[in-house]
């Protein structure tokens, strides 16, 4: 398990959103993605809608199969720039599902507890895990 | 030159903040980033300290060079769930220098009226630019 710094841990804990980048061939793609980070390992949910046609909700999935290497990025803009900071997570990516039943119980609890949205919104029944393999901070000065 | 909704236009005019991601063989790599959109181009400056021995800071130009396809990505994250878009740009970036002086005068113009931080911080002389061959717009609902 990776061990993180407690600075850069309470940063990835506070924050609300991140970038999850694929690869397809050689063409990065990336989107905006909750997420949770337990265990030393960050969970993506995949929401209920991704089982139907909706290629690019999807693309993320078949990348991951094609090429378990991701990058997730956490940052927050600041007009004050002395306070930019950044985390991106290299690791490798993995499809969580039913079969996995305990892990998804765990996440989705921690989901939950995160994201009162999904009261409402309803979670999908598989969510990807990431493995850190490095992680890089960047702060401003 | 690419053509863009008016809608996915202002998102890109609004947005102080995108997130580039580049390759590096199979590893995705991403960071947050300035930038401007300039007659149908982004452009994402290069601060004056990336020349000194910061490897991350140049990472995103080796990658470039290496393999000039690129993902920006547009969105801003909102607890309204309903609200959230992101505008993704797949396109293929170069590295534009002092020979080309005539567009870096241009851009360095368009950065300083959108980033008055520039005042004091300094622009670096070169910067990435990037030519749009697909723009993916998704929105909730």
């Amino acid at each position: 398990m990776y061990k993180l710094e407690p600075k850069v841990k309470a940063m990835i804990s506070k924050a609300r959103v991140a970038r999850l980048s694929t690869v397809d061939n050689d063409q990065p793609h990336s989107v905006p993605v909750v997420f949770i980070f337990n265990r030393g390992y960050f969970f993506i949910p995949l929401d209920k809608k991704s089982k139907s046609v909706k290629p690019e909700k999807l693309r993320r999935v078949r990348n991951i199969i094609k090429n378990p290497r991701v990058a997730l990025l956490i940052d927050e803009y600041k007009e004050d720039w002395s306070k930019l900071f950044f985390v991106m997570v290299l690791g490798k990516a993995s499809i969580i599902g039913k079969e996995q039943g305990e892990i998804l119980a765990r996440v989705h609890k921690s989901l939950l507890a995160k994201y009162p949205q999904y009261k409402s919104v309803g979670i999908g029944e598989s969510c990807i895990m990431i493995d850190p393999q490095k992680i890089i901070f960047w702060k401003n000065k």
